[in-house]
């Protein structure tokens, strides 16, 4: 991350203009008339003031010799925040679903308050939205759509998903019934069909929220935990925008420092997944004959995100194999940790990867080589105490990324992201708009290819 | 074009401070002591112009009720603008390359002026970049690699390639060893390197500027003039900037209107060309017999610059045909001659599409309607004055995007569009340096699809 993601004061003199305040010298005694002298000075305080409090002084922001390297001194180019419309969508797309949850367990639909879960970005967004005094954010909402740049459509898709209880019979709510009638919503509104929906932004953190209408959507900008279920011209890192899981366990507290960490590495979860996280029953394997290794099958509880916890904050590395799909919350819960993620899936995108480097806080090994009986263990004890402590400051540096309730953190993260999307938005609603029939030989699609076509193992 | 596109101030309160001033009654005759009153005078009048120059009164920018409907009234946050680095390239790849252009026409060096043609924006941009002044560009230039976001590579590659003047004997310059060496010459550059050249721009205008090296630097931001001879893994919308070319007839100075515009339709240009252009000999019979029709043959001469000048400034549409490539400079001759574009290309892209509608300045038809004997210049005479208006207004709001020489024209809109791709490239640079090594069955492609992948005739 450089300095250009930290938004800059334009009016770095203000220190210099209070300073000056400080030189005219004053009479022992007064001979202004009262009323002259009052008007006087409460105008002086007036201008001190609103300059003052318009133009908090800010030393730090832009340094001399940081100026004297630009050949323009003129200040940085202002831009508008975003401006994004909430729709106002019928409640049962909203706080219905949550009541749903509840009635689904006999619990008490009293307090509406959004279930726990680590597809709770759905919640946090909403809830940011009809905050009435936002700060600082990157999205202004507006109460016209005629204004919006975006269309942010609430529905709590993933929590959809989960409202009937695992292993019970379905109730009267069906997730695939709601999907189908948020675009028979959809469908009305005048803006929805104004640019082909490119303007549109839908959160389906849950790899299989939306799944029956993602078709229907996919122009939109969706919010969503990894591409694993989601086709090349469905959703893209162009396109889309990746979030992070919310942290299940406590954040660690305490500094840096290897001292309290005993344990090499640390993993707790389920041994058997499908599909990338196959690999987890190997890895298993190889893992608990390690002695300085804490390798254990857990599934969710409140008992095992204690122990979690507790190895977490006492491991020096922690294991992030991939699950059924290449993104898992134990990714997040390791960065709050401090304790240094070691990847193992391939297939993995990252939140914010264009201001985090993620080579920084954690280390990224290819699944051929984790799978090596000895390699991955020996491999983390070569890493000496300075290069962990490394680590682990720069874990402390982005922790406020992984963080939904930090004003400062993913919630306005996300809305940056968001707001990066306008320019090409707008280019792809032009240009949809005067695209003539044409003969194509394959979809008419834009690319960003990797140069890393073929890779190898970093460290 | 909404109102996002423009900056805006930030203490939009200050003129209200300014007002305030009047209100404070002066005593008829002063008691003050003199350096009290000199004091408090200086310091009064200091805050008032400290205040006053460092936050112009700006009352258009940020009207009442435009605020009032927005949640929140903070400040739009602050963008740093995006920090360039000019290469110190060997003066061989810039002047070096007027130089021998002129030597090669036995044209006196003396006076190192680029040589006027479509393909001038690398002049302009390295002009630009070199300027010790400048001023509200959306790009700084910084002096030390290590700050930049972003290298520019000034080699004029369009020029390069008409070096050698057609049907001479080639001299001595070779436009394919100049490449050679410039990569030569970058493979050097710890820069290049760094990043995978992600964050280098490269201007190649020309559609055959550069492509001897082409694989070799398309991870940077191309500044291309359209996609005709690039690969979809070499250039897209994504990662690319589409270059207007210069306009080469004087713009319209008049105000728009139908009276001095008798002629419906005008074209003058090579009827025979390769590829999409092989349209132009259809439309040429097509339109030969149409009476208020004028279409020409006619090759790059100053005489002909004069003739398109007239027929551009005295006709209401002006045909645009794909040329060997699907764009063509006549597009933006007929911008600045308001004379209404009839665009027949059907593959071609356009420049600041993310802020030009370009169905408000100009007409889409496909080419198989084209050919239609009959349809163009009957469907042209059903447009109304009212509507041609209409489109002539729009194209004069437009027009500075189309003049490299305007301040406030192409150049800064250029540098707009290549800071726009920055989290892009970001994002690319920190994904690249942790992918590890994994099958993939294709390329790894992050991709935006239109919705249009078969379309209608727009009008």
């Amino acid at each position: 991350m450089n300095d250009l993601s930290k938004p800059r004061k334009l009016h770095k003199s203000s220190s210099f203009h209070f300073k000056s305040l400080g030189s005219p010298r004053m009479p022992r005694k007064s001979l202004l008339k009262p009323s002259l002298a009052t008007a006087i000075v409460i105008l002086a305080l007036y201008l001190l003031f609103s300059f003052f409090f318009s133009n908090p002084p800010n030393l730090s922001s832009h340094t001399t010799s940081d100026v004297s390297k630009l050949a323009v001194k003129s200040g940085p180019p202002i831009q508008s925040p975003t401006k994004i419309f909430l729709y106002n969508l019928p409640r049962k797309f909203t706080y219905g679903v949550i009541e749903s949850y509840l009635t689904a367990r006999n619990s008490p639909t009293t307090d509406l308050k959004y279930p726990g879960n680590q597809h709770s970005a759905e919640w946090y967004l909403f809830s940011d939205l009809i905050t009435p005094e936002r700060v600082n954010s990157p999205v202004v909402r507006v109460f016209y759509p005629e204004d919006a740049d975006l269309f942010y459509v609430p529905f709590f898709s993933s929590l959809s998903l989960v409202v009937n209880p695992p292993g019970k019979a379905p109730g009267a709510y069906s997730d695939e019934r709601m999907q189908e009638e948020l675009m028979e919503w959809l469908d009305e509104q005048v803006y929805w069909k104004r640019n082909f929906g490119w303007d549109h932004v839908f959160i389906c953190q849950d790899p299989n929220a939306l799944y029956k209408v993602i078709d229907r959507v996919k122009n939109g900008v969706l919010l969503v935990s990894d591409f694993g279920r989601l086709n090349r011209d469905q959703a893209s890192l162009v396109k889309d925008v990746i979030l992070p899981y919310s942290h299940r366990i406590n954040p660690f507290k305490g500094e840096v420092g290897v001292d309290g960490r005993k344990s090499l590495l640390f993993f707790m979860g389920n041994r058997y997944r499908k599909e990338g996280g196959k690999v987890r029953d190997t890895l298993f394997q190889i893992l608990e004959k390690e002695p300085d290794v804490i390798i254990k099958h857990g599934t969710q509880s409140r008992e095992s995100r204690r122990m979690a916890t507790q190895g977490m904050h006492s491991s020096k590395f922690c294991l992030h194999p991939a699950g059924d799909t290449p993104s898992a919350c134990r990714l997040f819960d390791a960065i709050v940790s401090l304790c240094i993620p070691v990847i193992v899936s391939d297939y993995i995108e990252l939140p914010f990867e264009d201001v985090i480097d993620y080579t920084k806080i954690s280390i990224f090994v290819d699944t051929a080589s984790a799978v090596q009986p000895g390699y991955l263990a020996s491999m983390l004890r070569t890493i000496r105490t300075e290069r962990i402590l490394e680590y682990q400051k720069e874990l402390k540096e982005v922790k406020r990324y992984f963080e939904y309730e930090d004003k400062n953190g993913t919630v306005n993260e996300i809305w940056r992201q968001v707001t990066s999307k306008l320019p090409l938005i707008r280019l792809m609603i032009n240009r949809d708009k005067r695209l003539v029939q044409r003969e194509l030989p394959n979809l008419d699609c834009s690319c960003l290819c990797s140069s890393q076509n073929s890779s190898r193992s970093i460290l």
